[in-house]
């Protein structure tokens, strides 16, 4: 039988990813025991291995496929597809930035004041690849972790990544720059890629977990209306995917069911009854595809 | 932009509070570093306040609007408006009561009888103007906490919030009279309620809030019934709101949905399988707004 | 007013019942102060018993009804009325099986072998009449526990339950028979059973039980597809149970209303998509009676 | 080389007795992976065994010794020799004893009104001979646990064990006899009794287990004082063992270092003081052999 | 009998106190389920009682005797006798201070300052006490907690009690002043105190609790000298008390032991050694009584 | 005033080094909102570094001293000075060992197999000297842990630190050769240790440290004996130090005190009583400087 090498990403992003694929339909078993997790899918075998690694393996072969962030795509310089964005992890809700930060009261103001200078990161070539294009020479330390803690005394400055800035602020630090924009993506082997077995296998597979990312952001409305008032309510309705209406046995009402964002119901629900809508309910969604 | 300042009560009901405004549709995080929760609406700024200080704040207009006991309104003194009650923490599923309790074989049995004793309460003022409204002179005392168990070798009687009272008679307390009846309400600044616009937004705030509230004791039920069969299954549905009654390709079937308390499903169930409903499905509920 | 005094098992199958009987409607409140649990059902009178007591107190009409074991009930050689299997708790979601294993460089190789040696069980009864039918002599002793180490130091063979058999195969034993094929049933007082109000009153719980306990493993799919291609849609959903096809506004389209197991979705859902089928969406359940 | 096969009771008494056996000079591992122990002395093999279990592998030689309570040699009816006992565990700091008990309203008021009850018991042999001595005809059943919960509903008494007869109040029971008394005991094979390497291997083990357990409840004192107040002082100290008294460089004085119970300690210093000591010093121990 | 009613702080120094009496020789049991905690001495009868509100009690005889810090006693304005201090919680090793305190960028910077703005405290009457002594007219708000994230927007200053400061700068707080000095006081009832059989009970107490507060900063140290080396050993050696001398066996050497502070030893032991002492070892001690 | 710049490992050696340093005499505070820990000396100041990064930091002279593992002194290359070594962690009792491991079954036997391989690791750097050393050319991949299970999928052959080899035989992997022995060291930075005031103040906490490591696997015993017995109870201890014998006031009869392991007591002890030995005590030691 044909199978899908795929790593999952180990660590930080590790619990996220498994509680993905569970919502999406399948179960990875980690065991304290084993490094290499059990999926409830004869057709795929499971590798657990760091993010900053897995682009690296993917390029070898070593694996199909596997799920890592953009960032450690690019500071690993692998050749890889990237197939698909996965936005999903609590701590990577939109897009995450590496950003070039030095104390508040550095005398650093751009990245031309890091001449001479001594810089810790996580992600080494991308900093020496983004000085090189402002034409900067300076010292690029590799960092294992702690990085915001480390300047004044250790370093001049830092290039940490950063969701809302907060931790930074948190740490008297100030941000010159953003370095690089990332996301967790989904990225396979050329020649994986061009299997078309294994590559309809990841489609599949993307396809619920894009399933399951869209319902965790959405819900279901369902409401009863009269005819009459049926364009009213429809005008507050977000254009997203047009509504289902459905005829009742009383005709002069339909119901309507539609999926909408979880985040604007706030706003629509107090439209809705202002238009006439009755019997309005919201339910949880468990995966959509439109 | 124009902001309404929110009050969340911080303590006992900091958790169950955060937990209904994220079911009604809005995040609130709380972080060990900072006292200024986030929320994820630009149109609301919030801060953690004691519920019994809450009051205070928004009546002097420091917060627009709170969330706290009407029991910490009155006895603060403060002047605001009580716009909605919630219920919704679980130790206040239903309304709480303040009462005046003694050891069960205290010679105290009427309020009259306090006369020059000591009674001691986390409401002095109120207390206060309970002996007043009896005519009767004691001396009230501030206590931090650990009421019940203050009785006999520190106060003669206490005046003690309580659900059901069984807390107090596992004290070996006996309740003399209700002082006050309290419930979570949302109250908001007397200036702010004449804004328009500050109105409308804790308005709609408070419709998700009951919304959220209203669903999480109901649930959704779907069920496929032949026409001739439907009169026998409406008779079984509780009359709370007129159920949906689809009709289907098949025009011999109409399909019945509505919304009942889940505390009756297990007695409805039943009954409805012996009226030859059929495909019967009971499923869950975010928000409802009849 | 009649009341159905029932067993509740108390130990390893504690949590996943009071669980189940959570999702099926009915509150029980276990306190560590009382062996008496609460349920929020005046017609129900629940005690916290041994799963393997359970019949024996079931057949002397101590209890009306209980949930145990079908093991415990053969064990006991208790007369009472099974009359229902639920299968619901984690380690349970299976038939469990007790068997006869030894060490995997054990001699015995088949019941004969075991003519004079020592077996450890938990089941004394079951396991002396499996040696009867097979007319071998053996010592049977009874075990507190932790049966599969104390061969082969404490004993020769062992007779133990096991789902998938890990964990006897990590201890490295060699099963040579099944000994007995158990599943948790509800079973009832042969009198009781005769009592119609008693039998009715069971029956609507066992419904309710195993309508929760259907619907862990299912979801609704909800869908929206052209009457011309609606045929190709329905070749796709499994013949579980015929959906629910519902008329919409626009005469050209229909709604599909289905329930399925959770498990097939990942392999229908790109299929229904194939299909031409249109806003898929998968919903929880709660409770199906079909 | 020769080795002592040492039974350790799995279970409630396990924690108290490794920790014991730590203190007493030897680490035993235990893994949740695997049911044989670890333990730093090449000439001991450990095996954790059910406690009610021990005496039985003792008596077959299965095991060389091992330490159980007495209540279950006595109902194994197991032929070993009690070497020591050993009252260590928190729970077992005095002897225990098994009651025979019944409701506090029960009827039964001595062993003579048992006659044609039920008696629910873990300990079925003992009961069984208790009531022959009493020439009563009973029914006793074996309990899996939470025994003093089955009356009055399940039995009509119970023999459960208790220490301080608290728990048996809390839950309204009245005690009627002492069924037995038991403490902790060290037991031997007797084959294995006979063989002088097992017997001394044994006798030093056991002498370091007393000298941790005596070491426990008991503190060093260490005081200087006048020789004209030696007597005085003297008088205070308690009798349990002549205290060392060494010369000191000034000939007027001499210091005492003594060993009293911790308890006692609040007693007599301020007495001591009292008698002109000073320089009064309380150290702790770990190990005792007087 | 005769009995010394004693009030055990409840709340944030409870354990350390409970702990403290451990050491001393009283075992404390608080149960979750009582606020009557028991203790292993007939002669005492313990109350568990806030700090706030225990100068209180003691002055009004419900208790004879208790435990708080000595701000407490100065704010309830009680008439009550300090026989001693205490000083061993964690937290309050030094004596802590109550600080006036700003946000950084305040224009605030002397107590005139304060004229017409809101002070936030736990210590209403002292705070009121202070401003008056300053001639400053403000208003002081009682303050549940959280005191030092009240600034600025709910308050212009606060007085709040702290240590070392540190968690005052974390808050970007600046001190202007120091507004009471505290420790923790071991207070009596003025009647009490004249009590012949009290006064000596308590006395007892304070002098086991000093000894093992003594005790857990100190440690004993033994070691052998020459005696021609002697006399520069002990010139290391700190002069709180001469040290012991004690002959051997052999007459070129003695044996010194002597009590000294933890925080020193790493100190004075290099001099020891470069001193020729031998032999040194450092050993714990439980209490001290000089 | 002169001050020690010291690092203190952050990560799996953290908390074993900050126990270290409280036995020796110094208090470290690390707060989880600062990553500067407190230190109660004023001569002191510690930063929490990595144990990879120590030496690096110290050989700049960002610090003055620090203590880490020699392997991570070889690794980075700096030029520092080892003053002593510390063997104290949980895991690092005794010294390790970074081994070169292969797969059981692979074909890989000795270094020049590793001829065009790929290695994985942690310590790269050692790595290629130790491969230049044998004239092998191989990859060697840096490795963010979990080494030992990336072969054989993604690596040939790893080069991981092993105390016992317990994990690697687990993970099935078979060791080839030693590549780095390795133990905790302190380090000081060259011009430091040429500082007079520096070099004195780390040898002092040199010497406590080690004093404390001492302590943790010894005790002190305590015994009276006849001058007539006194040969025979010396024969029995360990020659380790000469014993402290001192005259009593009875001539007969003298004290021994004497310092052994704690792991030979259990041997020891039933010689001594066999030896006439008396009031034989064992108490628990903080420091020892012989």
């Amino acid at each position: 039988m044909s199978r899908l090498k795929l790593g999952i990403p180990k660590g930080s992003m590790e619990d996220a990813t498994i509680d993905l694929f569970s919502r999406a339909g399948w179960k990875i078993g980690v065991s304290s025991r084993s490094y290499v997790p059990t999926i409830d899918d004869a057709e795929i075998e499971c590798l657990l291995v760091r993010a900053q690694e897995m682009a690296r393996y993917v390029e070898t072969g070593a694996l199909d496929a596997g799920i890592t962030g953009h960032d450690w795509v690019v500071e690993s310089g692998a050749s890889v597809e990237e197939l698909a964005e996965l936005i999903y992890a609590k701590q990577r809700l939109s897009r995450v930035r590496w950003v070039l930060a030095v104390p508040e009261d550095s005398p650093i103001h751009k990245p031309a004041d890091l001449s001479g200078k001594i810089i810790a990161t996580e992600i080494v070539h991308i900093t020496e690849n983004y000085l090189a294009r402002h034409g900067v020479t300076a010292r690029v330390d590799f960092s294992w972790g702690a990085t915001e803690v480390k300047v004044p005394q250790l370093a001049d400055a830092i290039v940490e990544v950063t969701e809302t800035g907060a931790s930074l602020r948190a740490n008297r630090l100030r941000i010159i720059d953003t370095v690089l924009e990332s996301a967790t993506v989904f990225v396979m082997n050329r020649s994986a890629a061009a299997d078309p077995w294994k590559r309809e296998k990841a489609q599949n597979l993307i396809l619920m977990l894009q399933g399951a990312i869209a319902a965790a952001s959405k819900v279901g409305l369902l409401l009863n209306v009269r005819r009459d008032d049926l364009p009213g309510v429809l005008d507050v309705l977000p254009a997203l995917k047009k509504p289902t209406i459905s005829t009742l046995s009383d005709p002069d009402w339909v119901a309507v069911n539609t999926i909408i964002e979880e985040s604007v119901v706030r706003q629509i629900l107090p439209k809705l009854k202002a238009a006439n809508a009755q019997g309005i309910v919201e339910y949880p969604l468990n995966k959509i595809v439109l």
